[in-house]
């Protein structure tokens, strides 16, 4: 993939040093203001600092990608990887129904890096952050030998009292579902199959394997609520990520499978490419959707409210139960323990 | 290095998982309570959440540690990998003047690393965090197919306005530091030329490489104190960090090379390996004491009431030049830019 390798006599990062390389991205940082942020204190110093709001509670979480593993190099772009870096914590925050503020950034890079690569991984991370308003508050860069990684901590705030935990799920509630389950694992399969191509043969697939949407405004708006009981982002898989809600609430979850939203590239894709499509809707997937529940009563609020924000379709798929465990309700009134996978769900599909 | 590779049939990262990890994790950090901390959400969910102190500022910085480069698992255990992940990190938090207070940990673990390794770092993590107060409060775990890396986050407290900046030195204050310059590199030296030993040739040195110190409480009492001017951190070795305390305030430096504090160990080891001292002191060397300038009047004030935290002593070194520049002192008037290195001194020392 054009980015990650530079052209011979390209500045890379061991010519640079580590001092010019954030020389640099400080610069690059000092063009793209974020509107509302008040760092006291900014990158250049021990630390970072800055004034929380009051009346609000901070939430802090870390996630990282490393190379290889959580993008492959072929076909995702150094900016490509900042967006996905910016995404899945960004996720993490809405997923709380907070605000995210500001994030540091560790990165472990190759000597040989092109300098233009890391300054596009910044920018895929600014193309994220900067509509939330989130400043790049610090960080760290380091070299490594092998697979680079970007480690991003992402602080955000949420009034106090109001963060939207896993753990708040009743018996009777319904479960919500924002966008569609599986395009992301769909988008590493086609790409892995059938290659980039120009244009890319499913489009909203590979995008959604090579930049991952967030849902951090949804979110915030469903936290705004104060009608969500339980929310997780999906990150996975469907049912993976059902059964954290679940078992955070000391609960039992049932999906019905044929309200599943099914995009239509995956439905292509599946059958391209032989595989079933529930494989991809309910396995691993790093989706970053949010799943939520709410009374039953709220339902149709709540997704009004979420589509909203920007369009995104919210889908109810399933009911939170009594009993712990998770199941897969046919549409003819049978029930099956997810447990076992969903092979009875292959056939009719 | 007895503790990165485990015995036939000992359970591994790959054997239990990602979830099995992180369920045994939690339950050792539970065995642990941090004193006077409060999470409002803790470990599990999709962030963490706690309160911030009314009146106070955030600080956050991350610094990241890779097998091979920040340490060597042929002379650090896993438990020296966690003291030194959290060191590190202190050590920034206390150049802030701050109090620290929450930690968010990143690792990076190959699949056949055994658990009792993952489980001896977050030992060492605990070892610097706990008699502190802070809490780990959340963190990711990825699998990487190279070198191992901990990313650590730490986030801390400030009165408002407080924080101890690099930039504030002035012309005319004097510059002090913590410790002894150079016993990390010294350390590292003298472990790669003579080994581990049994016991050590070097102690002092070998345990300041294998586990340095932080300064973070006297960091803090300097911060209390409201008469430092501008703090760092010595991560870069000595007159790069010099280097950087004068460029932020715009101001020069000159150290007086015959007032640096000499270790007796770093002497011998200096002696026995054909070292000159000053390369050490004065070179790259991962000392994580703390640098400050203060008014001339204040140095015995403050040098006290930082011995009396723990002991440390606290050496004026030199002082703030009006001018722009890092110079060294030769003790008969003679004064040295540093950028030609220490070549001047090497024949008397």
């Amino acid at each position: 993939m054009v980015g990650w390798h530079g052209a011979a006599g390209e500045p890379t990062v061991a010519a640079v040093g580590e001092f010019g390389l954030i020389e640099g991205l400080v610069r690059q940082l000092a063009e793209v203001p974020a509107p509302g942020v008040s760092l006291s204190v900014g990158i250049g110093d021990d630390t970072c600092a800055f004034l929380p709001t009051p009346g609000r509670e901070l939430l802090a979480t870390c996630d990282s990608l490393v190379e290889g593993r959580h993008f492959l190099p072929a076909f995702c772009s150094p900016e490509d990887v900042g967006r996905r870096a910016a995404a899945v914590n960004l996720s993490d925050v809405g997923a709380m129904g907070g605000q995210p503020r500001f994030a540091l950034v560790s990165l472990g890079l190759r000597p040989e890096t092109p300098v233009a690569a890391v300054e596009g991984l910044y920018r895929g991370l600014l193309a994220e952050f900067s509509p939330l308003g989130v400043a790049i508050a610090g960080g760290n860069c380091t070299a490594v030998a092998g697979a680079c990684f970007v480690d991003v901590t992402l602080l955000g705030e949420v009034e106090v009292g109001r963060a939207v935990l896993r753990s708040g799920a009743r018996p009777g509630d319904a479960l919500l579902l924002t966008g569609h389950p599986g395009v992301g694992a769909a988008g590493l399969a086609a790409l892995q199959s059938l290659g980039m191509g120009n244009p890319a043969p499913f489009p909203v697939l590979a995008g959604a394997y090579r930049h991952p949407r967030h849902r951090a405004r949804e979110g915030r708006e469903l936290g705004l609520s104060g009608r969500v009981h339980a929310m997780i982002d999906v990150s996975d898989g469907l049912l993976g990520d059902v059964g954290h809600l679940a078992r955070a609430g000391g609960v039992g979850a049932t999906v019905e499978v044929e309200a599943l939203p099914r995009h239509p590239e995956l439905l292509m894709a599946a059958d391209r490419l032989g595989t079933a499509p529930l494989d991809w809707m309910l396995g691993a997937s790093d989706d970053y959707e949010l799943l939520f529940a709410c009374a039953p009563g709220d339902v149709e609020t709540l997704a009004r409210r979420v589509s909203a924000v920007d369009g995104v379709p919210v889908t109810r798929i399933g009911r939170v139960e009594g009993e712990p465990g998770v199941w897969l309700a046919d549409g003819e009134g049978g029930r099956h323990p997810a447990t076992g996978g969903w092979d009875h769900f292959r056939e009719p599909l």
